[in-house]
């Protein structure tokens, strides 16, 4: 397909389930026409690297060196370094492959050089080959903050090391209010070529909601006159992969599509869910779509993103 | 054999060469008897990383994880992250093993943590099973720069980066001045159930000055009332490995035992030197010993363990 004739796409992701659709993406738009801004809420040090999970996620996978089974890390990885660690008595609870530790290293060397997170996810894509453009949603720090039953954990404590366990009953950006959206999005943006921005089916209290909190992010984005498009991270009531579910119920939203794109009501003007899930109740203003979201292989990600473009050139 | 009825050894030394003597002394004396105090002048950050190479050898040596081909690093070890340091085009000429970058991020972390590098070697050796005492020579950094007709480099990127081809006009040691010596050779240097100091075969510009440049450590061997032995890194005018003998030349030195024995000549009372150099020439008041000194397998170390303790016995 030709989608709009040169106009340009956003996306917005976060980890895994976002990577995939980002990947149909880009196999459907060349670089000048896409690009990818992705939630950094949670970043972290760890042993004293730099590591941006969602980043590494959404590179790996465009560049077809990720895990394509679990959907982050890399392929063919090995784990000796964590063997070590762990005899060591070490952290060990948050899995540092041998080759994913070589990207930590780079990450962490360039940000104590002096670069900004958007200089070093530039350079690194150029030496992974990534040729769409993929930037941070932010180069300042903002950390994503699980308020539990258990206390407020730091994203990845909560993520990896509770394994998600501990019930949620607040989540905050902490850094979000101080910080700027990065040079990339905020050109994205103001872009007159834009044509549409799509969030990806990530998990919306988790990866696109650090985003939202940026300062102006959900205003620009309600003030554009592009479509706006989100993905229902849903499908039957469930989340594909990850927290989503439990963690809607744990704040005593029903977890369903509706929810979600209630969730985004402000600046949403299309919206994808899975054709399981036709139904009632969404939000007013906002075109409906639905096909296939579950992307199990890449024909199923190019597909969805086929279905993204088209409906948002027909809905405009 | 049984070592002066419980009297204990402190040896000093360096990293492939002295580990090999350090090895085979751990076989003779038990924990109680032997302590290893490690030169640190190599120590340097690399990609963020505390790397403590001397240390790292003694203790992968001591604890049978090395590699007993190259005689330093790990066995068995594997390259994974390297590759993607290279792919990254980040600094990849120190060569980072992925067992052993376990090792450095652990250090790393407690460093920053605020513990010293004492207590860190001290935690390293307990989790490898390393029961005999090792500790650095200073707790206080202390850098060996190598002075080049190419100019002054740091000691890793003439050592390793440039394999020691620049012409060495001159060696110093930043820091040394400043540096206190670490609590557990202070402790090793007084107490009265010393019955002997050896310096292992390690290159005596490089890895033993580093520490006999340290304030008081000269002249705390020199009035040592027990025997300080050196074993004679060069065999037949030639180092075993390592650049000792071109460094000597070099710096208008003969490449000779004569040479080194010379150069420890203020605390010496007993040198043991290899067979094929039995010779003349040799300071006022050291006694000579002389047998095999290259130690190519465990027998052999064990072997020139023993005879030092014999000779050191028997010239009191």
């Amino acid at each position: 397909m030709v989608w709009l004739e040169g106009k340009k796409i956003l996306a917005l992701c976060g980890g895994v389930g976002g990577a995939k659709l980002a990947l149909g993406l880009t196999h459907v738009l060349p670089p000048e026409q896409l690009s990818l801004a992705v939630n950094t809420g949670d970043d972290f040090t760890h042993l004293g690297l730099s590591i941006s999970p969602d980043l590494d996620t959404v590179i790996y996978t465009l560049a077809g060196i990720g895990d394509t089974s679990s959907g982050w890390g890399r392929g063919a990885e090995q784990w000796l370094c964590m063997e070590t660690l762990q005899q060591l008595g070490a952290d060990s609870w948050f899995q540092l492959g041998d080759k994913d530790l070589g990207l930590h290293l780079f990450r962490s060397e360039l940000l104590r050089r002096g670069l900004n997170l958007s200089e070093v996810t530039a350079k690194i894509c150029e030496k992974f080959s990534v040729r769409h453009p993929v930037f941070p949603m932010s180069d300042d720090p903002v950390a994503t903050l699980i308020d539990t039953e258990e206390g407020l954990l730091p994203f990845q404590h909560y993520f990896v090391k509770q394994q998600c366990r501990p019930r949620v009953t607040d989540i905050r950006f902490d850094g979000a209010e101080r910080s700027a959206i990065s040079p990339g999005l905020a050109q994205a943006l103001v872009d007159p070529e834009l044509g549409g921005v799509i969030i990806c089916p990530s998990n919306p209290y988790l990866s696109i909601d650090p985003m939202l909190a940026l300062p102006e992010m959900r205003a620009a984005l309600a003030d554009l006159p592009v479509p706006v498009l989100a993905v229902a991270p849903l499908v039957g009531g469930a989340a594909i992969k990850g927290p989503t579910a439990k963690i809607m119920a744990e704040l005593g939203v029903a977890a369903t599509t509706q929810s979600v794109a209630q969730h985004y009501a402000d600046f949403l003007t299309a919206y994808v869910l899975d054709e399981q899930d036709q139904g009632e109740e969404f939000p007013a203003g906002v075109a409906l779509h639905s096909c296939n979201t579950v992307m199990k292989n890449l024909e199923e990600k190019v597909a969805l993103a086929e279905q993204c473009l088209g409906f948002m050139q027909r809905s405009i």
